[in-house]
Protein backbone atom coordinates (compact mmCIF):
# COMPACT_ATOMS: atom_id res chain seq x y z
CA UNK A 1 0.00 0.00 0.00
CA UNK A 2 1.33 3.21 -1.11
CA UNK A 3 0.85 5.98 1.55
CA UNK A 4 0.65 9.51 0.71
CA UNK A 5 0.43 11.24 4.51
CA UNK A 6 -1.77 13.86 5.10
CA UNK A 7 -1.22 15.65 7.46
CA UNK A 8 0.74 18.85 6.07
CA UNK A 9 -2.20 20.42 5.03
CA UNK A 10 -3.06 24.26 5.33
CA UNK A 11 -6.86 23.85 5.21
CA UNK A 12 -6.00 22.58 8.98
CA UNK A 13 -6.50 25.22 11.91
CA UNK A 14 -2.87 24.20 13.09
CA UNK A 15 -0.83 23.72 10.39
CA UNK A 16 -2.52 26.94 8.59
CA UNK A 17 -1.19 28.73 11.82
CA UNK A 18 2.37 26.82 11.29
CA UNK A 19 2.61 28.01 7.95
CA UNK A 20 1.91 31.77 8.95
CA UNK A 21 4.05 31.70 11.71
CA UNK A 22 6.89 30.27 9.47
CA UNK A 23 7.03 27.55 12.16
CA UNK A 24 9.22 25.18 10.12
CA UNK A 25 9.51 22.96 13.37
CA UNK A 26 6.38 21.98 13.65
CA UNK A 27 5.85 20.88 9.66
CA UNK A 28 9.50 19.16 9.82
CA UNK A 29 8.36 17.19 12.40
CA UNK A 30 5.08 16.15 10.89
CA UNK A 31 6.81 15.41 7.81
CA UNK A 32 9.27 12.77 9.79
CA UNK A 33 6.35 11.69 12.10
CA UNK A 34 4.20 10.49 8.76
CA UNK A 35 7.80 9.36 6.83
CA UNK A 36 8.62 6.65 9.73
CA UNK A 37 5.12 5.73 10.17
CA UNK A 38 5.66 4.68 6.38
CA UNK A 39 3.81 7.39 4.37
CA UNK A 40 6.08 6.85 0.66
CA UNK A 41 4.94 10.55 -0.18
CA UNK A 42 4.34 13.43 1.98
CA UNK A 43 1.41 15.41 0.94
CA UNK A 44 2.25 19.88 1.23
CA UNK A 45 -0.98 22.10 0.99
CA UNK A 46 -0.56 25.15 1.19
CA UNK A 47 -4.41 26.11 1.82
CA UNK A 48 -4.21 29.98 0.98
CA UNK A 49 -5.05 31.70 -2.42
CA UNK A 50 -2.93 33.21 -5.06
CA UNK A 51 0.76 34.87 -4.86
CA UNK A 52 0.43 33.80 -0.84
CA UNK A 53 -0.06 30.33 -2.12
CA UNK A 54 2.91 30.43 -4.12
CA UNK A 55 5.25 31.89 -1.23
CA UNK A 56 3.31 29.15 0.95
CA UNK A 57 4.12 26.23 -1.80
CA UNK A 58 7.34 26.87 -1.97
CA UNK A 59 8.33 27.25 1.86
CA UNK A 60 6.77 24.02 2.73
CA UNK A 61 8.47 22.19 0.19
CA UNK A 62 12.08 23.75 1.32
CA UNK A 63 11.27 22.95 4.90
CA UNK A 64 9.72 19.47 4.31
CA UNK A 65 12.28 18.24 1.97
CA UNK A 66 14.86 19.28 4.55
CA UNK A 67 13.29 17.43 6.97
CA UNK A 68 12.76 13.73 5.04
CA UNK A 69 14.07 11.95 1.84
CA UNK A 70 10.56 10.53 1.11
CA UNK A 71 9.03 12.43 -2.27
CA UNK A 72 6.79 15.28 -2.19
CA UNK A 73 3.12 15.34 -2.79
CA UNK A 74 2.03 18.61 -4.69
CA UNK A 75 -1.24 19.54 -3.40
CA UNK A 76 -2.53 22.82 -4.82
CA UNK A 77 -5.20 23.40 -7.53
CA UNK A 78 -3.43 26.64 -8.63
CA UNK A 79 -0.78 25.99 -11.68
CA UNK A 80 1.43 28.92 -10.18
CA UNK A 81 1.71 27.58 -6.88
CA UNK A 82 2.39 24.03 -8.46
CA UNK A 83 5.16 25.15 -10.90
CA UNK A 84 6.52 26.75 -8.28
CA UNK A 85 6.30 24.26 -5.58
CA UNK A 86 8.46 21.54 -8.78
CA UNK A 87 10.93 24.58 -9.54
CA UNK A 88 11.68 24.22 -5.62
CA UNK A 89 11.52 20.44 -5.72
CA UNK A 90 15.58 19.43 -5.35
CA UNK A 91 14.16 15.71 -3.53
CA UNK A 92 16.11 12.64 -6.09
CA UNK A 93 13.25 10.38 -5.76
CA UNK A 94 9.69 11.65 -8.53
CA UNK A 95 7.35 13.72 -6.33
CA UNK A 96 3.68 13.71 -7.11
CA UNK A 97 1.41 16.60 -8.68
CA UNK A 98 -2.02 16.67 -6.78
CA UNK A 99 -4.02 16.87 -9.18
CA UNK A 100 -5.10 16.59 -12.63
CA UNK A 101 -8.90 15.81 -13.74
CA UNK A 102 -10.77 15.65 -16.85
CA UNK A 103 -12.81 19.15 -16.48
CA UNK A 104 -10.96 21.28 -19.15
CA UNK A 105 -9.80 24.54 -17.25
CA UNK A 106 -8.01 21.67 -14.62
CA UNK A 107 -6.50 19.96 -17.39
CA UNK A 108 -5.40 22.36 -19.61
CA UNK A 109 -3.74 24.16 -16.30
CA UNK A 110 -2.27 20.74 -15.15
CA UNK A 111 -1.13 19.03 -18.23
CA UNK A 112 1.72 20.86 -19.45
CA UNK A 113 3.20 20.63 -15.67
CA UNK A 114 2.81 17.14 -15.70
CA UNK A 115 4.32 16.69 -19.08
CA UNK A 116 6.81 18.66 -18.28
CA UNK A 117 7.89 17.33 -14.98
CA UNK A 118 7.21 13.64 -15.75
CA UNK A 119 6.54 12.91 -12.25
CA UNK A 120 3.52 10.77 -10.85
CA UNK A 121 0.08 12.14 -10.74
CA UNK A 122 -2.79 12.37 -8.50
CA UNK A 123 -5.53 11.71 -11.11
CA UNK A 124 -9.24 12.62 -9.92
CA UNK A 125 -12.18 10.39 -11.72
CA UNK A 126 -14.13 14.09 -12.50
CA UNK A 127 -15.15 15.64 -15.63
CA UNK A 128 -16.76 18.68 -16.66
CA UNK A 129 -20.10 16.62 -15.50
CA UNK A 130 -19.54 17.35 -12.37
CA UNK A 131 -19.47 15.13 -9.22
CA UNK A 132 -20.06 12.07 -9.86
CA UNK A 133 -23.52 10.03 -8.65
CA UNK A 134 -24.65 7.81 -11.13
CA UNK A 135 -23.24 4.40 -12.14
CA UNK A 136 -20.32 4.78 -14.80
CA UNK A 137 -19.86 8.19 -14.21
CA UNK A 138 -16.51 7.46 -12.67
CA UNK A 139 -15.29 5.19 -15.22
CA UNK A 140 -16.65 8.12 -17.53
CA UNK A 141 -14.06 10.65 -16.67
CA UNK A 142 -11.03 8.04 -15.45
CA UNK A 143 -10.83 6.27 -18.38
CA UNK A 144 -10.29 8.79 -20.66
CA UNK A 145 -8.14 10.51 -17.99
CA UNK A 146 -5.87 7.61 -17.91
CA UNK A 147 -5.38 7.45 -21.68
CA UNK A 148 -4.91 11.57 -21.95
CA UNK A 149 -1.87 10.88 -19.12
CA UNK A 150 -0.13 8.33 -20.93
CA UNK A 151 -0.45 9.40 -24.35
CA UNK A 152 -0.41 13.14 -24.10
CA UNK A 153 1.86 13.60 -21.56
CA UNK A 154 3.80 10.70 -22.23
CA UNK A 155 3.52 8.85 -18.37
CA UNK A 156 3.93 5.15 -17.94
CA UNK A 157 1.15 4.09 -16.03
CA UNK A 158 2.98 3.20 -12.96
CA UNK A 159 3.21 6.99 -12.09
CA UNK A 160 -0.31 7.76 -12.65
CA UNK A 161 -2.48 7.70 -9.23
CA UNK A 162 -6.47 7.75 -10.06
CA UNK A 163 -8.58 8.66 -7.63
CA UNK A 164 -12.53 7.20 -8.18
CA UNK A 165 -13.81 10.58 -6.18
CA UNK A 166 -14.89 9.45 -2.70
CA UNK A 167 -18.12 10.68 -1.90
CA UNK A 168 -20.41 9.65 1.44
CA UNK A 169 -22.13 6.83 2.07
CA UNK A 170 -24.46 8.77 4.38
CA UNK A 171 -25.91 10.83 1.11
CA UNK A 172 -25.45 7.79 -1.28
CA UNK A 173 -26.23 3.87 0.50
CA UNK A 174 -25.15 2.40 -2.77
CA UNK A 175 -21.54 3.98 -3.02
CA UNK A 176 -19.34 2.04 -1.85
CA UNK A 177 -20.54 -0.45 -4.92
CA UNK A 178 -19.96 2.25 -7.61
CA UNK A 179 -16.62 3.33 -6.78
CA UNK A 180 -15.38 -0.56 -5.83
CA UNK A 181 -16.92 -0.95 -9.72
CA UNK A 182 -15.02 1.97 -11.05
CA UNK A 183 -11.25 0.81 -9.06
CA UNK A 184 -12.18 -3.08 -10.58
CA UNK A 185 -12.50 -0.97 -14.24
CA UNK A 186 -9.94 1.44 -13.56
CA UNK A 187 -7.28 -2.01 -12.78
CA UNK A 188 -8.49 -3.69 -15.77
CA UNK A 189 -7.78 -0.91 -18.12
CA UNK A 190 -4.25 -1.06 -17.26
CA UNK A 191 -3.29 -3.34 -14.15
CA UNK A 192 -0.09 -0.79 -13.66
CA UNK A 193 -1.80 2.13 -13.08
CA UNK A 194 -2.54 2.60 -9.44
CA UNK A 195 -5.65 3.79 -7.59
CA UNK A 196 -5.78 5.98 -4.34
CA UNK A 197 -7.85 8.50 -2.56
CA UNK A 198 -8.31 10.28 0.43
CA UNK A 199 -10.93 7.56 2.44
CA UNK A 200 -12.66 10.50 4.94
CA UNK A 201 -15.35 11.68 2.92
CA UNK A 202 -16.58 8.21 3.05
CA UNK A 203 -17.80 8.50 6.52
CA UNK A 204 -19.20 12.45 6.08
CA UNK A 205 -22.23 13.00 8.01
CA UNK A 206 -21.98 9.76 10.14
CA UNK A 207 -20.57 9.16 14.28
CA UNK A 208 -17.22 7.23 14.81
CA UNK A 209 -15.89 8.52 11.44
CA UNK A 210 -12.85 6.33 11.72
CA UNK A 211 -14.31 3.36 12.13
CA UNK A 212 -15.87 3.58 8.82
CA UNK A 213 -12.85 4.90 7.09
CA UNK A 214 -10.90 1.58 8.54
CA UNK A 215 -13.71 -0.55 7.25
CA UNK A 216 -14.15 1.25 3.52
CA UNK A 217 -10.54 0.87 3.12
CA UNK A 218 -10.40 -2.85 3.54
CA UNK A 219 -13.11 -3.00 0.95
CA UNK A 220 -11.42 -0.31 -1.22
CA UNK A 221 -8.25 -2.77 -1.76
CA UNK A 222 -10.06 -6.02 -2.13
CA UNK A 223 -11.70 -3.61 -5.12
CA UNK A 224 -8.05 -2.94 -6.29
CA UNK A 225 -6.94 0.22 -4.52
CA UNK A 226 -3.52 -0.14 -3.38
CA UNK A 227 -2.66 3.29 -2.16
CA UNK A 228 -4.83 6.25 0.09
CA UNK A 229 -4.25 9.53 0.92
CA UNK A 230 -4.38 9.13 4.60
CA UNK A 231 -3.03 9.99 8.29
CA UNK A 232 -0.15 7.73 8.78
CA UNK A 233 0.28 8.20 12.67
CA UNK A 234 -3.43 6.69 13.12
CA UNK A 235 -2.35 3.33 13.93
CA UNK A 236 -5.39 1.81 13.88
CA UNK A 237 -6.33 2.16 10.31
CA UNK A 238 -2.28 1.49 9.69
CA UNK A 239 -2.58 -1.80 11.41
CA UNK A 240 -5.96 -2.42 9.43
CA UNK A 241 -4.14 -2.11 5.68
CA UNK A 242 -1.18 -4.23 7.32
CA UNK A 243 -3.73 -6.93 8.29
CA UNK A 244 -5.84 -6.31 5.21
CA UNK A 245 -2.63 -6.91 2.63
CA UNK A 246 -1.48 -10.02 4.49
CA UNK A 247 -5.40 -11.40 3.79
CA UNK A 248 -5.18 -10.11 0.56
CA UNK A 249 -1.80 -12.21 -0.66
CA UNK A 250 0.15 -8.92 -1.06
CA UNK A 251 2.42 -9.45 2.04
CA UNK A 252 4.47 -12.39 1.41
CA UNK A 253 4.67 -14.83 3.99
CA UNK A 254 3.25 -12.35 6.03
CA UNK A 255 6.11 -10.68 6.70
CA UNK A 256 5.18 -7.21 7.08
CA UNK A 257 2.56 -8.06 9.37
CA UNK A 258 4.42 -9.81 11.47
CA UNK A 259 7.48 -7.19 11.64
CA UNK A 260 4.82 -4.51 11.97
CA UNK A 261 3.21 -7.39 15.31
CA UNK A 262 6.61 -7.58 16.46
CA UNK A 263 7.44 -3.54 16.49
CA UNK A 264 4.20 -2.88 18.35
CA UNK A 265 2.48 -1.53 15.79
CA UNK A 266 -0.57 -3.50 15.82
CA UNK A 267 -3.18 -2.69 18.82
CA UNK A 268 -5.57 -5.47 19.69
CA UNK B 1 -25.69 -10.32 9.26
CA UNK B 2 -26.80 -13.58 11.04
CA UNK B 3 -24.86 -14.08 14.13
CA UNK B 4 -24.47 -17.63 15.35
CA UNK B 5 -22.71 -17.35 18.70
CA UNK B 6 -20.26 -19.54 19.67
CA UNK B 7 -19.73 -19.19 23.20
CA UNK B 8 -21.23 -22.41 24.45
CA UNK B 9 -18.68 -24.76 23.53
CA UNK B 10 -17.45 -27.80 25.30
CA UNK B 11 -14.39 -27.98 23.65
CA UNK B 12 -13.08 -24.75 25.53
CA UNK B 13 -12.32 -25.17 29.01
CA UNK B 14 -14.57 -23.11 31.28
CA UNK B 15 -17.35 -24.40 29.13
CA UNK B 16 -16.40 -28.08 29.56
CA UNK B 17 -16.11 -27.68 33.21
CA UNK B 18 -19.70 -25.80 33.30
CA UNK B 19 -21.16 -29.15 31.63
CA UNK B 20 -19.34 -31.26 33.74
CA UNK B 21 -20.83 -29.59 36.97
CA UNK B 22 -23.74 -28.86 35.40
CA UNK B 23 -23.29 -25.65 36.07
CA UNK B 24 -26.58 -24.27 34.62
CA UNK B 25 -26.29 -20.78 35.92
CA UNK B 26 -23.25 -20.48 33.62
CA UNK B 27 -24.79 -21.45 30.74
CA UNK B 28 -27.41 -19.59 31.62
CA UNK B 29 -25.81 -16.39 31.24
CA UNK B 30 -23.93 -16.71 28.51
CA UNK B 31 -27.08 -17.64 26.42
CA UNK B 32 -28.59 -14.43 27.75
CA UNK B 33 -25.47 -12.38 27.17
CA UNK B 34 -24.86 -13.63 23.53
CA UNK B 35 -29.03 -12.96 22.50
CA UNK B 36 -28.36 -9.45 24.03
CA UNK B 37 -25.23 -9.25 21.69
CA UNK B 38 -27.40 -9.78 19.01
CA UNK B 39 -26.59 -13.57 18.39
CA UNK B 40 -29.85 -14.65 16.26
CA UNK B 41 -28.80 -18.30 16.73
CA UNK B 42 -27.25 -19.40 19.85
CA UNK B 43 -24.64 -22.86 19.06
CA UNK B 44 -24.19 -25.34 21.39
CA UNK B 45 -21.53 -27.61 21.33
CA UNK B 46 -21.12 -30.61 24.21
CA UNK B 47 -17.68 -31.64 23.24
CA UNK B 48 -17.45 -34.69 24.86
CA UNK B 49 -18.30 -38.42 23.00
CA UNK B 50 -20.43 -41.20 22.98
CA UNK B 51 -23.32 -41.56 25.39
CA UNK B 52 -21.86 -39.05 27.69
CA UNK B 53 -22.61 -36.60 24.23
CA UNK B 54 -26.53 -37.49 24.25
CA UNK B 55 -26.37 -36.39 27.94
CA UNK B 56 -24.62 -33.69 27.62
CA UNK B 57 -26.61 -32.06 24.51
CA UNK B 58 -29.84 -32.48 26.07
CA UNK B 59 -29.11 -30.72 29.57
CA UNK B 60 -27.27 -28.14 27.29
CA UNK B 61 -30.60 -27.57 25.10
CA UNK B 62 -32.69 -27.73 28.11
CA UNK B 63 -30.38 -25.13 30.11
CA UNK B 64 -30.02 -22.68 27.37
CA UNK B 65 -33.78 -22.96 25.88
CA UNK B 66 -34.94 -22.11 29.80
CA UNK B 67 -32.73 -18.71 29.34
CA UNK B 68 -33.34 -17.82 25.60
CA UNK B 69 -36.00 -17.02 23.44
CA UNK B 70 -33.41 -17.12 20.46
CA UNK B 71 -33.56 -20.43 18.37
CA UNK B 72 -30.46 -22.93 19.62
CA UNK B 73 -27.55 -24.26 16.54
CA UNK B 74 -26.86 -27.67 17.83
CA UNK B 75 -23.34 -28.00 16.72
CA UNK B 76 -22.13 -31.58 17.02
CA UNK B 77 -21.19 -34.72 14.56
CA UNK B 78 -22.57 -37.32 16.31
CA UNK B 79 -25.84 -38.35 14.83
CA UNK B 80 -27.59 -39.38 18.02
CA UNK B 81 -26.59 -36.60 20.29
CA UNK B 82 -27.97 -34.69 17.39
CA UNK B 83 -31.02 -36.58 17.41
CA UNK B 84 -31.33 -35.85 20.86
CA UNK B 85 -31.13 -32.94 20.80
CA UNK B 86 -33.54 -32.01 18.44
CA UNK B 87 -36.18 -34.23 20.43
CA UNK B 88 -35.04 -32.11 23.74
CA UNK B 89 -35.95 -28.65 21.53
CA UNK B 90 -38.98 -27.25 22.40
CA UNK B 91 -38.51 -23.18 20.89
CA UNK B 92 -41.11 -22.08 18.70
CA UNK B 93 -38.51 -20.47 16.22
CA UNK B 94 -36.60 -23.23 13.66
CA UNK B 95 -33.62 -24.30 15.13
CA UNK B 96 -30.41 -25.00 13.28
CA UNK B 97 -27.73 -28.42 12.89
CA UNK B 98 -24.35 -27.79 12.79
CA UNK B 99 -23.55 -29.68 10.38
CA UNK B 100 -24.07 -31.92 7.80
CA UNK B 101 -21.38 -32.15 4.59
CA UNK B 102 -21.06 -33.72 1.33
CA UNK B 103 -18.87 -36.26 3.08
CA UNK B 104 -20.49 -40.24 2.70
CA UNK B 105 -21.09 -41.10 6.04
CA UNK B 106 -21.66 -37.47 7.67
CA UNK B 107 -24.38 -37.30 4.82
CA UNK B 108 -25.86 -40.74 5.43
CA UNK B 109 -25.96 -39.95 9.20
CA UNK B 110 -27.02 -36.28 8.77
CA UNK B 111 -29.63 -35.72 5.82
CA UNK B 112 -32.32 -38.02 7.51
CA UNK B 113 -32.14 -35.72 10.35
CA UNK B 114 -32.26 -32.29 8.27
CA UNK B 115 -34.99 -33.60 6.34
CA UNK B 116 -37.23 -35.18 9.25
CA UNK B 117 -36.39 -31.49 10.96
CA UNK B 118 -36.50 -29.44 8.03
CA UNK B 119 -35.12 -26.77 10.02
CA UNK B 120 -32.04 -25.01 9.41
CA UNK B 121 -28.94 -26.54 8.57
CA UNK B 122 -25.12 -25.71 8.37
CA UNK B 123 -23.52 -27.01 5.52
CA UNK B 124 -19.51 -27.56 5.54
CA UNK B 125 -18.03 -27.74 1.77
CA UNK B 126 -16.43 -30.75 2.31
CA UNK B 127 -16.32 -33.89 -0.01
CA UNK B 128 -14.72 -37.34 0.68
CA UNK B 129 -12.15 -35.37 -1.52
CA UNK B 130 -11.00 -33.74 1.72
CA UNK B 131 -9.88 -30.41 3.09
CA UNK B 132 -10.33 -27.86 0.04
CA UNK B 133 -6.83 -26.61 -1.19
CA UNK B 134 -7.55 -25.83 -5.01
CA UNK B 135 -9.25 -23.21 -6.80
CA UNK B 136 -12.52 -24.66 -7.34
CA UNK B 137 -12.20 -27.52 -4.39
CA UNK B 138 -15.15 -25.53 -2.25
CA UNK B 139 -17.48 -25.03 -5.36
CA UNK B 140 -16.91 -28.51 -5.87
CA UNK B 141 -18.45 -29.74 -2.34
CA UNK B 142 -20.68 -26.38 -2.08
CA UNK B 143 -22.66 -26.68 -5.20
CA UNK B 144 -23.84 -30.41 -4.81
CA UNK B 145 -24.70 -30.02 -1.17
CA UNK B 146 -26.36 -27.22 -1.77
CA UNK B 147 -28.56 -29.35 -4.66
CA UNK B 148 -29.09 -32.30 -2.59
CA UNK B 149 -30.66 -30.33 0.57
CA UNK B 150 -32.89 -28.88 -1.53
CA UNK B 151 -33.97 -31.50 -3.91
CA UNK B 152 -33.51 -34.60 -1.30
CA UNK B 153 -33.81 -33.33 2.54
CA UNK B 154 -36.83 -30.40 0.34
CA UNK B 155 -35.10 -27.57 2.33
CA UNK B 156 -35.78 -23.76 0.80
CA UNK B 157 -32.92 -22.40 0.52
CA UNK B 158 -33.14 -19.74 3.17
CA UNK B 159 -32.94 -22.53 5.39
CA UNK B 160 -29.17 -23.21 4.07
CA UNK B 161 -26.07 -21.83 5.54
CA UNK B 162 -23.17 -22.77 3.42
CA UNK B 163 -19.89 -22.87 4.76
CA UNK B 164 -17.18 -22.10 2.58
CA UNK B 165 -14.33 -23.57 4.99
CA UNK B 166 -11.71 -21.05 6.01
CA UNK B 167 -8.58 -22.28 6.66
CA UNK B 168 -5.17 -20.17 7.50
CA UNK B 169 -3.77 -17.97 5.24
CA UNK B 170 -0.46 -18.76 7.20
CA UNK B 171 -0.60 -22.13 5.35
CA UNK B 172 -1.84 -20.80 2.11
CA UNK B 173 -1.51 -17.07 0.89
CA UNK B 174 -4.12 -16.62 -1.72
CA UNK B 175 -6.47 -18.85 0.74
CA UNK B 176 -8.86 -15.24 1.04
CA UNK B 177 -9.12 -15.35 -2.67
CA UNK B 178 -10.31 -18.28 -2.97
CA UNK B 179 -12.77 -18.52 -0.22
CA UNK B 180 -13.94 -15.12 -1.79
CA UNK B 181 -15.03 -17.44 -4.93
CA UNK B 182 -16.52 -19.93 -3.11
CA UNK B 183 -18.77 -17.38 -1.67
CA UNK B 184 -19.72 -15.73 -4.66
CA UNK B 185 -20.50 -19.06 -6.20
CA UNK B 186 -22.76 -20.37 -3.66
CA UNK B 187 -24.61 -17.06 -3.93
CA UNK B 188 -24.60 -17.45 -7.92
CA UNK B 189 -25.99 -20.96 -7.58
CA UNK B 190 -28.90 -19.47 -4.94
CA UNK B 191 -29.34 -16.04 -3.57
CA UNK B 192 -31.38 -16.88 -1.13
CA UNK B 193 -29.13 -19.13 0.29
CA UNK B 194 -26.86 -18.17 3.66
CA UNK B 195 -22.97 -18.24 4.01
CA UNK B 196 -21.97 -18.49 7.52
CA UNK B 197 -18.34 -19.67 8.83
CA UNK B 198 -16.29 -19.47 11.80
CA UNK B 199 -13.71 -16.78 11.11
CA UNK B 200 -11.02 -17.74 13.63
CA UNK B 201 -8.97 -20.27 11.38
CA UNK B 202 -7.83 -17.73 9.34
CA UNK B 203 -6.06 -16.40 11.60
CA UNK B 204 -4.73 -19.70 13.14
CA UNK B 205 -0.45 -19.48 13.20
CA UNK B 206 -0.52 -15.46 13.24
CA UNK B 207 -0.08 -12.99 16.23
CA UNK B 208 -2.87 -10.65 17.08
CA UNK B 209 -5.96 -13.20 15.65
CA UNK B 210 -8.58 -10.50 16.72
CA UNK B 211 -7.60 -7.77 14.40
CA UNK B 212 -7.13 -10.27 11.38
CA UNK B 213 -10.74 -11.80 12.35
CA UNK B 214 -12.15 -8.52 11.73
CA UNK B 215 -10.25 -7.31 8.84
CA UNK B 216 -11.25 -11.14 6.79
CA UNK B 217 -15.32 -10.94 8.28
CA UNK B 218 -15.10 -7.71 6.07
CA UNK B 219 -13.54 -8.98 3.25
CA UNK B 220 -15.76 -12.09 3.20
CA UNK B 221 -18.52 -10.13 3.57
CA UNK B 222 -18.09 -7.81 0.21
CA UNK B 223 -18.01 -11.30 -1.75
CA UNK B 224 -21.54 -12.03 -0.14
CA UNK B 225 -21.18 -13.99 3.30
CA UNK B 226 -24.27 -12.71 5.84
CA UNK B 227 -23.43 -14.83 8.60
CA UNK B 228 -20.72 -15.84 10.91
CA UNK B 229 -20.08 -18.21 13.64
CA UNK B 230 -18.53 -16.33 16.10
CA UNK B 231 -18.09 -14.55 19.72
CA UNK B 232 -20.94 -11.71 19.52
CA UNK B 233 -19.66 -10.50 22.99
CA UNK B 234 -16.37 -9.18 21.13
CA UNK B 235 -17.42 -5.67 20.90
CA UNK B 236 -14.89 -4.73 18.14
CA UNK B 237 -15.34 -7.38 15.81
CA UNK B 238 -19.35 -6.74 16.04
CA UNK B 239 -18.87 -2.67 15.19
CA UNK B 240 -16.46 -3.53 12.16
CA UNK B 241 -19.37 -5.71 10.82
CA UNK B 242 -22.06 -3.10 11.86
CA UNK B 243 -19.70 -0.73 9.88
CA UNK B 244 -19.28 -3.14 7.01
CA UNK B 245 -22.93 -3.15 6.71
CA UNK B 246 -23.73 0.38 6.65
CA UNK B 247 -21.25 0.75 4.10
CA UNK B 248 -22.07 -2.21 1.80
CA UNK B 249 -25.37 -1.22 1.80
CA UNK B 250 -27.20 -3.86 4.25
CA UNK B 251 -27.98 -1.36 6.48
CA UNK B 252 -30.67 1.31 5.44
CA UNK B 253 -30.23 4.62 6.31
CA UNK B 254 -27.52 3.58 8.44
CA UNK B 255 -30.12 2.97 10.65
CA UNK B 256 -28.48 0.17 12.42
CA UNK B 257 -25.04 1.58 12.74
CA UNK B 258 -26.65 4.84 14.27
CA UNK B 259 -28.68 3.13 16.36
CA UNK B 260 -25.35 0.72 17.82
CA UNK B 261 -23.24 4.27 18.34
CA UNK B 262 -26.05 5.72 20.57
CA UNK B 263 -26.15 2.52 22.30
CA UNK B 264 -22.09 2.57 23.02
CA UNK B 265 -21.51 -0.13 21.30
CA UNK B 266 -18.90 1.16 18.52
CA UNK B 267 -15.75 1.56 20.51
CA UNK B 268 -13.62 3.93 17.98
Amino acid sequence: MIIIGELINGTRKKIKQAIAERNGEYISRLAQQQDEAGAAFIDVNPGTVGDQEIKDAVWLVETAQAATAKPLCFDTPNPDAMAAALEAYTGSALPMINSISLESERQQEMLPLVKDAGCNVVALALSDAGMPTRPGDREQAALPLMDLLMEQAGLPPERIFMDPIITPVSTQAEVVGLICDAIRAIKDHNPQAHVTSGLSNISFGLPNRKLLNRVAVTLFMQAGMDSAVLDPLDTQIMAQICATEALLCRDEYCMNYLTAFRAGKLPD
